[in-house]
């Protein structure tokens, strides 16, 4: 750090993502990507745009919001979009929590939260997950608090039913209930329809995972018209170009070839069952993940144990070090090939 | 905006960015975009790193950093990117503004500066430039601010030569000193060399203009090993995955390819020394822009009046509306068959 910098960050501890070797010698199932390459259709647009880059991206992001829309069945003035979702958590927090609005989360959860909040210097309330990681949605009804919720929830892939959801929105009518919905599509409720219902919500989701897009970098929002309007507010302010012409183009065609990213989520979900079955069968526990990972301890092995000895054998997970899920590691889904990769080098580990 | 707004941000007035017409009937002067196409290896690295856009790009920027560091002769631990250049520049008021360290710059500058101060919720001083759109380096000399220079600035194109932005750096020693380069390559000198010497120096610099990359997004910051450690620390906290993998290899494809931007400034240049000596002889007063854009205003008819007249004929220049320039419209320098239409548009107007 330089003597320069403001004595505000004097605190800031900041989120450290997942290993991304370079040489790609690793079975990389450690932080939460596609074993599937983007649609064709998407790659297409993509180098299509490349070529009239000298030009900046549509800050409207109209073509976008408008394929959006005819898949997602929302209307254009309720969507927008960002730099992976990673900048419309942080446009979250920067619109909708203060000193008068705090923010609330879960103690286990997408670990950028409480770094966006340090960032973003805003008080908030960190309310734990019960024994088995599930959420207690009493907890969040009645609050005065700026609510985020991933659902299905990170790192555990458990999720809330719209009805959980619905409790949660109806009794906190004066604040933002942000519902993160990175890993929606591999078996969860989506609450995009909820958006016509409640003006207090804002759904946030990513091309990252079910559309094979993490490196193009786009998340989106949805909500009310007016919450929509307090973000691109932001936006505008902040760097009024935040799509790239290139990733605006193939999260079109992504769009376009939906039928594709639905067909990889299937095979994605039945690689998760198949997974989750056969780690039961060497003894581990799992939750019941709805996600594109799975989140297991084993009675006999620490998770750094199994994380280390995993990584000598050139497949990577990811191990968190903090108290209450120092047990398990949480495992991306991938081929199938790449299971059995997995539950190959685990028997070894284990010796069965 | 919503009821859920943090009242923070009731005074926030949104950067308004140039309009970005969807048809593309206009020439199009009004946003100082390149008038040609990236380097063709920019496009294909881009177009083959669509193909892997699965996995997230990298954090650690490392292939794009050597690249740079290979053309501009700095560091790798020295020079860090961002999702354009503007996001660059919210990191530097991120970093190095407080209520201790107030911003400044000039009253006449790019509009975005005064937007990110008011976002942060930073104090800031305004500094008059000179009647003839200089800047008095003696205004800078010995603050306590951190200090925004644009070099050339915005939208006027003057540059200040090393020696002057070496005053200031060694007259400020314990305040940060931005040179935004945004336009640098069109005629004026680069400060990167001088932050070897002055660890207060940060200059920020981007690939939309001179490599031709508006559309990708790609910004980038020279400093102190220091500074850039600070500017990471934020860039990981709010978005480690900043610059998409499409981009990236963008990025090191234009930076292989020198030679191509290289050749594209100079044609621009050329350009405009043959666009300003023709708007002379329509009687315009020019200010002397090392930049891709000329400043120009008519002794006979108001900025608003070329505006608007130059948009009927199809052609877009920037206009902005403040008191001290209204009289004046921004055009960028395009291929010499657009300013050749544009002055024979401009001779239509004036009566010529």
């Amino acid at each position: 750090m330089s003597r320069f910098l403001s004595s505000k960050y004097d605190e800031l501890v900041p989120y450290v993502p997942g290993e991304q070797p370079k040489d790609r010698r690793f079975i990389k199932l450690n932080t939460n990507e596609s074993p599937f390459p983007p649609s064709p259709l998407a790659v297409k647009y993509a180098a299509e745009a490349a070529r009239s880059c000298q030009l900046y991206s549509d800050p409207e992001l109209s073509s976008l919001t408008d394929a959006f829309c005819a898949v997602y069945g929302v209307s254009p003035s309720s969507a927008v979009f960002s730099n992976g979702s990673d900048d419309m958590l942080n446009y979250a927090f920067m619109c909708f929590c203060d000193g008068d609005h705090p923010a609330a989360f879960a103690d286990i959860t997408y670990g950028l939260y409480s770094v966006l909040a340090d960032l973003n210097r805003v008080p908030y309330t960190v309310i734990p997950l019960r024994d088995d990681f599930t959420i207690d949605v009493g907890d969040y009804c009645g609050t005065d608090h700026t609510i985020f919720i991933a659902n299905p929830n990170a790192p555990t892939g458990i999720a809330l039913p719209v009805i959980e959801i619905e409790r949660i929105l109806a009794t906190n009518p004066n604040n933002v209930v942000v519902v993160d919905e990175a890993y929606v599509d591999f078996g969860a409720s989506s609450m995009l329809k909820l958006t016509e219902k409640y003006d207090n919500l804002l759904v946030v989701g990513t091309f990252s995972k079910s559309r094979s897009l993490a490196g193009a970098r786009l998340g989106y929002a949805c909500a009310s018209e007016a919450i929509i309007a307090d973000i691109n507010a932001i936006r505008y302010s902040l760097n009024p170009y935040n799509v790239n012409s290139m990733t605006l183009a193939a999260g079109i065609g992504s769009l376009e070839d939906d039928e594709y990213n639905r067909a990889n989520c299937s095979v994605i979900i039945e690689n998760r069952e198949y997974a989750a079955e056969e780690l039961k069968k060497l003894g581990f526990t799992l939750t019941d993940s709805k996600a594109n990972f799975l989140f297991a301890r084993h009675p006999d092995f620490s998770g750094e144990q199994i994380y280390s000895r995993l990584r000598e054998k050139g497949i990577l997970v990811r191990h968190f070090g903090s108290e209450r899920i120092k047990d398990y590691n949480r495992i991306t889904v991938g081929t199938r090939g790449e299971m059995q990769e997995l539950i190959k080098c685990l028997k070894e580990i284990i010796g069965q």
